[in-house]
């Protein structure tokens, strides 16, 4: 045991505060300056303000538009009210707070720094897009609208930094939350589990609301902007239905943001990590986060950044671009068909996400910590509860979706239309469910692939990593073919709803897509929670090791942990399902810019000419290689990470009899320092790339007599990307899932138990899954959408 | 030291030779039985009867087909000298034969019992054939020549079949040298290093003739046979440009064995080789082919079953399929522009082919055995000897390609047009040298990647095995940009050639593309020969280790060793990347044969159809779930290994002192029954999947009104299967080829040499490695291209 004196006193705690490398460098990017400088009087009354503006603009617009800023509005009341009694709640003795302050100051430190670096990218970007948009072409329905290209250029550039500041501030306050909630969490799990339990899903909750609560507001708000300010559907100006295409820059904007959070975030934690894990587990011996560890805080750090911070980023432009993507999809429908009042489609997918915030809310709230069970009833499987919420939160959703389409989706010239659209809403949501199943089925340790490749395990290191490679690439069958099924029923159910255009023809197939798209999504806020409370469990977990509680605390946050775990898993199979279908519909919309460009037809991608076989090539090999630099970066950081953990070992060798105090903060500073400088190169191969093929290849169009070849070889790279990155996603993500659950299951006594060699060749695979399921793979997702927002912003490069 | 006397008893080697469970299933397949039961005057006549036919036939089709089967008669007299002077060598002393012996024994039984299985699938698979084309509809070409369907149904069988026997023999071949040379270099290595390079590149160079002399006179006698039987261009019969089209069952019977040639025998070679290490490297710590290891006899058979008699049969493949593919786009071509004489474009693959058979005998004879040298002077680099042999051969095929496109390419409404293909051709070739180039970058030890590799193995098993899955990643991005610069140059060269079609648009883009290829594989021969180097070298070593020579014998096969690694890694660069070349081609020529049979123009393959998107989806699916399937495999054999080893260790403790002989045989079983059995499932996913999409959707297309479905998905189900499998391949191999080296720099003494913690965790990476490089991904080539070959054959069903 460790010499509780000796932890309690006062230089110890001092030491940890203050984290001197992180300090050395002070530095605050001018949007916090800003926000920070602002007086709480000042920034109510601009709300207000703003708040006047936005129903002035919504009443002006649509009265859809201002149902959804009320729902949205009303939410973050909600999320206010949920943060108002997360921090409510006691932080515990101090020597929980003391270990809390210390991760809180290195997540936002790191946060900062990396936000700092990606605005000053995003800035540079911003006058990349104003420069190509300055000298681009109008489109035949600009020229009719009198929108001109300065003001394409300004709307573009303004919606880009919007939704990068959106991101950010998602991607910001999921960070925010968690490193406040999760010396809560710590704190009630020394009194009941069930209110430990309610504490991380409500400070989740606040998050989920808050991220999808402002990805659907921006949207709204943008659209309300443009509406009015751009006259639209008077006379003369801007149709409604080419609206949507003007918030393209928002999407982009937010997944740049977005894979940046999640390449720096992703590599911290997981440097930490895998660095943490190699010398302390393996080569010294000590469990896991303790306190005798020098990387233990920067791995505790990681949790927060990499997983609350990126992945509320990453949510927030799945969402985004799910929205842009089925607005702009709904808009060309009706505008074929001729639909009188278009607004019920375009505006459908934003009414969606805010019945989402509502039946969410009504979830986060069904689970209720009823203290009289308290610490001598038996502990109650979390999971249990946690699904139960989300049954209840679905059963709304199908009953708010199933209202929604009947609201909006009705038309006259087929009245059943509505109806099969619902049934795409439907699909979407059973495809999510059988999503979480099949990642369920390969990654929990209560089904047969974990227990083989568990056992694969007991004949070395090098059985179980072929095992679990085979078990990541054979993954991929199951969800494939699900996500085929759904987006030809999809397709087929929106195909023969009675939508026909001009010439005849039914059309109205991809909507269902789309349609099934916003099924899938729509308890996203739920799923959210449940992902935030991963991270904010494992942190509490930390806490609660370092600060040596007693061993049935450590029981009640290890249950919560094991749970974080499986929910992480679920929503990554999740996010890859709608990554898949909103780049399906994205790669429409961009088809159908191109051809509104080029004022060609531009229907097909035809991958027998050779160029655009090649750029389906070099598309693939885009996620080869991206992968490949996340991974490597990790292993590069961590390698880092090891030396300074062997170093500090070496030179204090009172760490292991806790006589000398572990450096923690040089550790932070190392991994802080190194997966900044990471996150750039492969950061950089993802947004150069498809820019370069498009160009060269245009170039190469015009030498050799092949009008749009720029376009096609980017349609081709953009699919042929998509497809390999949904595969190595959900690859990367299984195979890190399993190798992880199959350690625990050797950690429960199975085949020799811990300290085995069973055990020791499982903690190899769990090494390596690390960067593969928290680094790369959330990487990719985010990548497949980066690429279809960025070719639909670039587009005029490539023609 | 082994007990010599011991090693000599009657009892141990009489044991050895006998192998009771594989002989207690003395089976042979009915086509081995029938050729053994042969009298050898009986066979001469036959051969010279047949011979006579042949020229009868190829005198009546034309003075090409004779001279391309005079050079193939030719090669073979050379390869029968080349049999001849290897198998005078002496066999060395009693202790090396009997080793030789036993693995003989284990190869031999295990081809046999594999071929019989693989026949008996293949007799399936053409009555299933024959089944499809008795009742599919015929061409409009076809109806015009009278060729009715049930003669196109035998032909396609008899094709189909003899492509299967043909490559099943080449394998065979590959095999029965292998395992006859290995002894032989092994006693050559008492004597003098340069001796034992010769014979091994003299019996890799058997090999290499027969395969490559095989594949085009088996494609010669086939064309010449139709050309005759069906009167082709004589009036009212088949046009000669429409004849190569008859031959794709050729290919598909050569893929399909190939396919399961490379399974079997890559489940096989490296179940061994990952047990016999797993148990006796890493547990009990003796060096590589310990005679004390019971799975060394295994992993010795598995170097033959699965490096020689698999690749043999995978380059026989990968040749008929690309002259295949290259006669039917020149026959379409040259029917296009409307040449007069179009047999030059026709059989311009085989003349190539056939020079190689003449470049590549003069580059192996180059390779002298300078006696006077002997065992006292310093041992020369290998390498450097093997590397003047192929400059050699290579300034002769460019000579001789040059010499081919002016003759046979030489058309007088674009005189020039032969000097572009002779500039495509030129690209293939310096494609082929990059690929070589940047496959050692990646693999070899004196270049960076591998170094690096080497020192994240300081750091733990995990970091290593993550940085060389990021080093495999990686390094499929160069090989893609070199192979997308031949296809977009070979087509542009092509296209400017001056062949205009008809219509006036310029055509021979995809004859460009064609020539490249072949321009790539013009030196097969050699590179064949180098290729079988490798294993017969290995195994060479293994009988010079397993009966204990002095340490100046194992020196010099290590160093053969060593080289062997480095021409296998590159030969599997070259074969991805005619891979590539040749499925660009076999999907053309798909097309052509969809638009011939449904009588529609088939041009395009439109990705932005959701069901051709899902097919695309299905087939990238493909890659992963069968990489999963055949590494599976090997760990799952692995591991029966393992568990066999460590009970004869544990029960026969007198093993490790030499007092007790390790059962050799019952691993050999083992392996044999195991790798038979683990090869089914992933060569029926491979045959089975395209087969089912292509007729599901067909059904959906015939349901949903859309013709031509089931072809167009199956078409982006190939081409996103190729694009998937050739990364896939690239990154398997790579990283296997670098874990590999990267284990061997390590035991140089860099990083702490042999048995450091390193040096562990380096062998780790060797064993996962293994499966990546030698089962799946040479594996992957061969479905390639026999996705491709399949679809053509089957293509009836898809309409």
């Amino acid at each position: 045991m460790m010499d509780s004196a000796d932890m309690e006193s006062g230089s110890y705690h001092d030491r940890l505060r203050t984290f001197p490398n992180m300090r050395a460098k002070p530095y605050t990017p001018l949007v916090f300056r800003i926000l920070l400088g602002i007086n709480v009087r000042v920034l109510f009354l601009l709300l207000l303000l703003s708040f006047g503006a936005i129903f002035y603009m919504g009443a002006k617009t649509s009265p859809i538009i201002v149902l959804v800023i009320s729902i949205c509005i009303l939410s973050f009341f909600v999320a206010i009210y949920l943060m108002k009694w997360v921090l409510a709640k006691d932080e515990g003795p101090p020597e929980m707070v003391q270990i809390a302050d210390a991760i809180r100051d290195g997540a936002e430190g790191f946060i900062r720094t990396q936000y700092g670096t990606i605005s000053k990218m995003a800035m540079l970007l911003a006058l990349v897009i104003l420069c190509i948009y300055l000298f681009r072409s109008t489109t035949p329905q600009q020229e009719a609208s009198g929108v001109g290209r300065t003001t394409t250029a300004y709307i573009t550039v303004a919606s880009f930094l919007l939704g990068a500041l959106c991101s950010g501030f998602a991607g910001y306050v999921g960070m925010w939350v968690s490193v406040r909630a999760n010396v809560r969490v710590s704190s009630a799990a020394r009194r009941s589990s069930r209110e430990a339990l309610q504490i991380a899903t409500r400070a989740g909750g606040l998050s989920a609301l808050i991220v999808v609560g402002m990805a659907v507001i921006g949207i709204a708000v943008l659209y309300a902007t443009f509406y009015v300010w751009l006259g639209v559907d008077t006379p003369g100006s801007m149709k409604v239905t080419d609206l949507p295409l003007l918030l393209v820059g928002y999407g982009f904007g937010a997944s740049f943001v977005a894979l940046f959070a999640q390449l720096g975030g992703g590599i911290y934690t997981k440097a930490a990590d895998v660095g943490a894990d190699l010398v302390g587990k393996v080569e010294q011996g000590i469990p896991e986060d303790d306190p005798r560890n020098p990387a233990v805080i920067a791995d505790l750090v990681g949790d927060n950044v990499g997983d609350c911070a990126a992945r509320g980023a990453d949510l927030f432009e799945s969402i985004a671009a799910e929205i842009i993507s089925a607005m702009i999809l709904g808009g060309t429908m009706a505008q074929r068909c001729k639909i009188e009042d278009p607004s019920g489609f375009i505006l459908f997918p934003l009414v969606v996400h805010s019945f989402d915030l509502v039946v969410s809310s009504v979830g986060i709230f069904s689970i209720r910590g009823t203290r009289e069970s308290g610490v001598l009833s038996p502990i109650e499987d979390p999971m249990a509860i946690l699904q139960k919420g989300y049954s209840v939160t679905i059963v709304l959703a199908v009953l708010a979706f199933g209202l929604s389409t009947r609201w909006l989706l009705y038309v006259e010239q087929a009245p059943s239309a509505w109806f099969n659209f619902a049934l795409c809403g439907l699909i979407g949501i059973i495809t999510a469910y059988i999503f979480v199943w099949i990642t369920k089925y390969y990654t929990d340790y209560k089904h047969e692939p974990v227990r083989t490749l568990a056992l694969s395990s007991s004949t070395g290191h090098g059985t179980n990593i072929i095992a679990g490679v085979s078990l990541g690439l054979e993954s991929t069958g199951l969800p494939v073919l699900v996500i085929s099924a759904a987006i030809v029923s999809a397709y087929w159910l929106g195909q023969t709803a009675g939508l026909i255009d001009e010439t005849g023809n039914p059309t109205g197939g991809l909507f269902g897509t789309a349609v099934a798209t916003m099924g899938m999504l729509s308890t996203a806020a739920y799923i959210l929670t449940m992902d935030m409370f991963g991270p904010i469990a494992d942190n509490a977990g930390g806490i609660v090791e370092m600060s040596q509680q007693p061993e049935s605390v450590r029981e009640i946050t290890d249950v919560l942990d094991a749970v974080g775990n499986t929910t992480k898993a679920t929503t990554k199979g999740f996010a890859i399902g709608s990554a898949a279908l909103a780049s399906f519909l994205l790669f429409s919309a961009y088809m159908d810019e191109v051809s509104s460009f080029s004022r060609e037809p531009f229907k097909q991608v035809d991958i027998a000419i050779p160029e655009v076989f090649v750029g389906g090539l070099l598309g693939a090999m885009l996620i080869f290689v991206f992968s490949a630099w996340a991974c490597a970066a990790v292993g590069r950081t961590a390698q880092e990470v090891v030396n300074e953990v062997r170093r500090q070992f070496i030179e204090r060798p009172g760490i292991m009899d806790y006589k000398e105090k572990p450096d923690y903060a040089r550790c932070v500073a190392i991994v802080a320092s190194a997966s900044l400088r990471e996150m750039i190169k492969p950061g950089a191969l993802a947004i150069i790339s498809p820019i370069v093929v498009g160009f060269a290849f245009r170039i190469l169009g015009y030498y050799t007599g092949q009008p749009l070849l720029g376009a096609k070889v980017v349609a081709a790279f953009l699919m042929f990307a998509t497809v390999s990155g949904i595969l190595m996603a959900l690859f990367l993500n299984t195979a890190g899932g399993a190798w992880d659950n199959a350690k625990k299951y050797i950690e429960t006594g199975a085949l020799g138990g811990k300290g085995s060699d069973a055990h020791k060749a499982a903690i190899t695979g769990d090494t390596v899954g690390d960067p593969f399921k928290d680094t790369a793979g959330p990487s990719l997702h985010v990548l497949i959408k980066m690429l279809s927002t960025i070719t639909l912003v670039m587009a005029p490069i490539f023609l």
